[in-house]
């Protein structure tokens, strides 16, 4: 047998994830190099302050502040620093270098991805991301080679477990939005600046990396149109739990016809209702999942772990094992072929179904008018139902009116929601909520 | 812009899954090739009878009887004939030849897998068989690459799409095998002979996949038992379901610890009891899902169509574009890497927990005794649950006994229920049947 190659290993940050994947390639260094076919050389750990506290304990002699040093003399680079700067230029010097970089992060990606990109083209070296999105789901990577032969019509993505746990609380509790969103921080899944997570920028940003690959066109975070989940209220909950739906926070990428005929996707993150019985709805607490509809394939689902730094540690060593075994078996390293050119659609453009509780005078003849203003708008009603509540005190009678409707453009949508607060048998529109799954 | 290159591609087969195959090489050809970053071109389809019925019209002058000729001028070779010969003969002449090889033919890799992958090695092409377990879902990719940095412990599939949609019958219908046998196969989800599927033998033989791509070494259909669903009888259903599991057909692959203190690997097909919270249980219909477990990544499920020419097309397609995209990309071609040599345990080895039912005398005293024999034979009881019966006309009556016990071995499990069976207060043993995921 001939002498083994040896890869050195450069990781940069040693948060969460990156103390896991440190331990990860000192502890099973043996299987490792199996599996690549090279020994995979953990050569430095660059961070901000070597004598920080760390969730591992690791050698000491490994920890250096010179990042830029680390990365001139490795043939992988591992960026699990986040943020913008100095991620991006590390990562760049490295390209230009010749390593292959594996990194997790997301909002680099999304808002600069295709300068690296494009660089490690030039640089005919691998930008792995699999750590990006969905944790430890192994997502991209079945995207980009799996289903490279079918055409993917549409993504639904539950990618962020922090808003999961929230509404999954919410829904099997019955809390408020502020208090489960406390139990979240308390347990650890919800930051003391909730701010990314409960608005819905981190999964937009993993929107704009799934429609991106999904479409084979470059998407970036300012193509994603984004609510978060702060104004999902336990009524919101309870009424979609009567009705047979569960809100998720989805990121959804989808391929759809224009106003102006042509193709487009629409890349948006928004709480959704989706039917009880659709596989995205069992999924619970801080677990992710990826729903991918395909011409060919029909349709699939990818379940895991999104987050924590063990599972996400496994989806970094899964892209740093394959990079290795490419650099062993020589060649050229070019994985990326961003082909299409197809448009980002305005939010306007999209069309879901939509559920809308109104609070309404218990007249004859409220119900249709109502569906006659809906009719007039182009909206098709799909289910309408009025509950009446009687005030014990004061024996006032009050009706709560439920409608779904059928596919319509947001814009139509929006258009009916103001001539129906119009009317004067509306004391209040409680909720407009977007439905997928049906 | 330079000229893009043109590469031949053969298809063996065109039934089911070979008529679509050729369909979206037709239809989709400029996306392909953007895909590809070449060409792919359908030189020809080898059949038994050039007349025959396709599902989809194809242009007659691709046919062709002289599926050696084929092979011998083709870049890439898809296998979708079935059965061991003259597919393994024509894949072997295709590696030879320098092409790569697309399969879907489970019965071959299982039984002769090894020499297949050996030839691919030697000639440094590649061999893809992603269509070969659980149709169009990504399933093989992910295990050998996105998990490549990881540790496997177990596998736990649905992979056969009839015993499924026929145990799933029964689950929620109440109905005995024959009959849900006899509505699968009227829905044509079941063939006229159909023991290769609730036999269990097509799940094995994709459970030897599954278990020689998560534990690195080559496990044959020899290293799998193998028990089918023909014994499940409406009764066994509806006492799992009483006590909140589900049954499933599972293909499983884990890692062990033999008697003799030594690692190893247990592969089995087998009914299994699944609580009705696991993500497996709500796998219904003629779906599939394969669940994992590894070290770091944690618990990964991965779910979709498991059959059906169309989905299993799409996986075809993936395999096609990926080893066409290497090729354009030039490059050792090898992706195998099998470096383990784990045995494989013999299935007194495995360690599971048991549902038992007994139907035993209404006499005082005997759950102890019961009790007190599995203790004896150091089986651990976990829930023990006597159910008394009166019928109506004797007036007689019987008591039911559910148990389910902690992890024991086959070994154990079978001497305790021998032991059991020789007691006066036992009328019969009315289920013996493995529990996963407890």
């Amino acid at each position: 047998m001939t002498e083994m190659r040896t890869l050195k290993v450069a990781l940069l940050g040693c948060g969460n994830v990156g103390a896991q994947v440190a331990r990860i390639l000192l502890e099973d260094a043996d299987a490792l190099a199996a599996r690549a076919g090279a020994r995979l050389q953990l050569s430095g750990i660059a961070v901000r302050n070597v004598n920080g506290h760390r969730d591992v304990e690791l050698p000491q002699e490994l920890f250096t502040t010179d990042a830029g040093t680390l990365v001139k003399d490795a043939d992988l680079v591992i960026e699990l620093m986040g943020g913008i700067e100095p991620a991006r230029t590390l990562i760049l010097s490295a390209l230009q270098n010749g390593a292959c970089v594996v990194t997790g992060n997301k909002a680099l990606l999304a808002q600069d991805g295709p300068t690296l990109y494009e660089e490690a083209d030039k640089a005919g070296v691998q930008l792995s991301y699999e750590a990006a999105v969905a944790g430890a789901i192994p997502i991209l990577r079945p995207i980009r080679d799996s289903l490279s032969g079918d055409r993917i019509t549409r993504v639904l993505g539950i990618v962020n477990g922090t808003t999961n746990f929230i509404l999954d609380q919410m829904d099997s509790t019955g809390a408020q939005f502020a208090d489960a969103l406390a139990e979240a921080q308390r347990l650890g899944y919800a930051e003391a600046d909730p701010t990314a997570d409960v608005e819905g920028h981190d999964a937009a940003a993993k929107a704009a990396i799934l429609a991106s690959l999904s479409f084979h066109t470059r998407f970036a975070l300012e193509n994603v149109h984004c609510e978060g989940i702060s104004a999902v209220t336990a009524s919101d909950i309870a009424a979609a739990k009567d009705a047979g739906f569960v809100i998720k926070l989805l990121a959804i990428a989808e391929k759809l016809t224009g106003a102006d005929g042509k193709e487009g996707v629409s890349v948006r993150v928004h709480p959704t209702l989706l039917p009880r019985e659709h596989p995205l709805a069992a999924v619970r607490g801080a677990f992710n999942a990826v729903f991918i509809e395909a011409e060919n394939a029909g349709e699939l689902m990818f379940y895991g772990q999104g987050a924590g730094g063990t599972p996400t540690a496994s989806a970094v060593m899964g892209d740093l094992v394959s990079a290795a075994r490419r650099l062993v078996l020589g060649g050229p390293q070019r994985t990326e072929t961003t082909t299409g050119h197809v448009p980002a659609l305005p939010i306007e453009a999209a069309t879901t179904s939509y559920y809308i509780g109104l609070d309404v005078a218990d007249q004859p003849g409220v119900l249709a008018r109502i569906a006659q203003l809906f009719a007039e708008h182009g909206v098709s009603i799909e289910i309408m139902r009025q509950t009446i509540h009687r005030d014990a005190e004061s024996n006032v009678e009050s009706a709560e009116l439920r409608i779904v409707t059928h596919r319509a453009s947001e814009a139509a949508l929006a258009a009916t929601v103001e001539a129906v607060k119009g009317l004067d048998v509306i004391n209040s529109v409680t909720s407009v909520l977007r439905v997928e799954g049906v």
